[in-house]
């Protein structure tokens, strides 16, 4: 049961919810026969890192060498850092590959020198592949870049040549599901096919893919060796938007309470602001919205209640423009629910979880 | 002298910029015979909080109650918390309004039974107007509202009326100086007004106004007894653009590695993204910038480098989009300057600050 004594914005974790997702995803998975590789930036969590333990995980995802060390110094001992290589931090990463089985990303040839020169452990590494995110990575059909970084590594003892990896984040940006699949599809030819042309050389070669909305929508994964989503392991409003979750898987939510309404515009204004939520926002109807509006029940939260919304966040202030019927109901001092729009940020922002069972962690 | 060895994403702060906006703002303010209560949502920390205190400031604002309390076990007696009172918080307010000169903020007529009835020590009470931000606040003509507050609290001898207080945020929107002007101006005339109502009854009350931009470009405060900018200390990206301050006045920047370049687009990638700046903008030709570009020097960063700019951030990464010329002079490894949108942001997610001087807080 949900405290009442909420004086402040507090992150609500549905620990039913959450551990629903991670079953989910665990089974897709292994209905698959794929390695499921979650990412922990999402969570950041040694509590709920353990939830995937207890299903029989050993393999993770984060996105930074501080984080890995902080899952490392959790008993985690297989991790991949899936972020571009940083050459600043090859000491923190030489000291931590001396423990655990630490895979490693570059996105392009520059820092293979420094890393074949510097690494006095042994760690695998993967070469980020750009499949159309265009964030990061190699042109699929780049290959002079691709060979260029494997002939490099090829004498080096420290150095084992994982595979491909991907993020098809650009599948945050599709209009439907449709689009989504012909993103996923896309990036599965363009993985396959670089396998294709390299596992002569390297018959171990592995194909990695990431992202939530595919892991999440598709069930076809051909020729995909692991998949590391983490946005599941929560969801939230962007990832309901995009219809890779309903809202009732929706995990995490922000207590925020109410502290002064405007009669004259129907507007509330909650304690809850751009330090809590980050400024993410999804576009509704050309409208921007910040988060959507649920009530709190004594265990839990209700469904988003139609046509209220966060409408804007400055530093600690969030306004939610409401219906007549929502604003009546609601009084200065009550609680109100925010569902985030990107929970990634959120989670990060916020010092810690509040169960539903009223544990804090 | 900045070290070498910024190994992450690192808050820089040049102290020399800093105390001269320091100063700047406290001669100013002693120039038009105002109290400069400075809001220290912006950097909230102490050991900045402690050179505001070297130019014989007392008082303070904050945002809330736990920044007050924080500030409070900083050595700070006179603190204005510039948020809608939140009545849950009454208990912390109570024990805090114990110890020091402790102002609150209403915000309509809401809370003011809760108020009356559970606060136990003296407090000073502003009534927060809108002058058009349309965030919070009652508007200037709703004299019905303001009479209500004012009925209920003349019989507590714990609630003293300070007076009407306000924060013009819509200067932020503002298009150009003389847009600025119109708002301040227009809010110094709605605030004379309801002073000229009350201060037959009250004549000791106060006005407080509170914006970066009006404060930092006006010259006339005509009426005005106090301001509460905050921003001003480091300024920003977002300030610079609204012409508030020069690029040379922003004393705060993030150090970010440069961990892989794509030459086909002339982008740089850069570790730093939206758990360093967080996710805001500024729109430039209708182009979303997240961040300005600068080199690093032994001393301090260059100015904003030309046609450069963060063209997107998620969650670990950002993107630089780059002119040929910086493109070329970059490396794999190197560190970069980012200029960020929004200074109180930025700062609130970072872990502290290190100065020019190599200090660390």
């Amino acid at each position: 049961m949900i405290p009442k004594n909420i004086l402040k914005p507090t992150l609500l974790l549905d620990e039913e919810k959450c551990q629903a997702n991670i079953d989910n995803m665990f089974n897709k998975a292994r209905k698959h026969n794929l390695r499921l590789r979650p990412h922990f930036k999402t969570h950041q969590s040694a509590t709920i890192g353990q939830w995937f333990k207890n299903c029989g995980l050993h393999s993770i995802t984060v996105s930074s060498v501080d984080m890995a060390i902080y899952f490392a110094n959790n008993g985690w001992t297989d991790i991949t850092i899936a972020f571009t290589l940083n050459i600043r931090e090859l000491d923190k990463i030489n000291s931590l590959a001396k423990r655990i089985n630490l895979n490693l990303l570059v996105s392009s040839d520059d820092p293979i020198i420094h890393l074949k020169k510097e690494i006095a452990n042994r760690i695998g590494l993967y070469i980020e592949i750009d499949t159309g995110y265009h964030r990061t990575g190699i042109l699929p059909h780049n290959k002079q870049e691709i060979t260029k970084i494997l002939t490099h590594i090829e004498d080096s003892s420290n150095i084992e040549f994982n595979g491909f990896l991907t993020h098809s984040g650009h599948s945050y940006n599709a209009d439907s599901r449709q689009e989504i699949s012909e993103i996923h599809f896309d990036s599965l030819d363009k993985m396959n096919s670089l396998k294709e042309s390299y596992k002569n050389h390297f018959p171990n070669l592995e194909l990695s893919i990431g992202d939530t909305p595919c892991c999440s929508i598709m069930d076809n994964f051909e020729g995909i060796d692991e998949i590391r989503p983490g946005n599941f392991v929560f969801y939230d409003v962007m990832q309901y938007q995009l219809g890779s979750c309903s809202h009732e898987q929706i995990a995490v939510a922000v207590a925020c309470p109410v502290v002064t309404k405007h009669k004259e515009r129907y507007e509330i204004v909650i304690y809850g602001g751009a330090i809590h939520f980050s400024k993410e926002y999804i576009l509704s109807n050309n409208i921007k919205q910040f988060g959507l509006v649920c009530e709190l029940g004594e265990n839990g939260w209700s469904a988003p209640i139609k046509d209220n919304y966060v409408s804007s966040l400055s530093q600690e202030h969030g306004i939610l423009k409401c219906t007549k019927r929502f604003f009546k109901k609601i009084e200065t001092g009550d609680l109100i629910v925010v569902l985030p729009i990107h929970s990634c940020l959120t989670s990060n922002l916020m010092p810690g979880y509040l169960t539903l069972k009223n544990e804090y962690f």
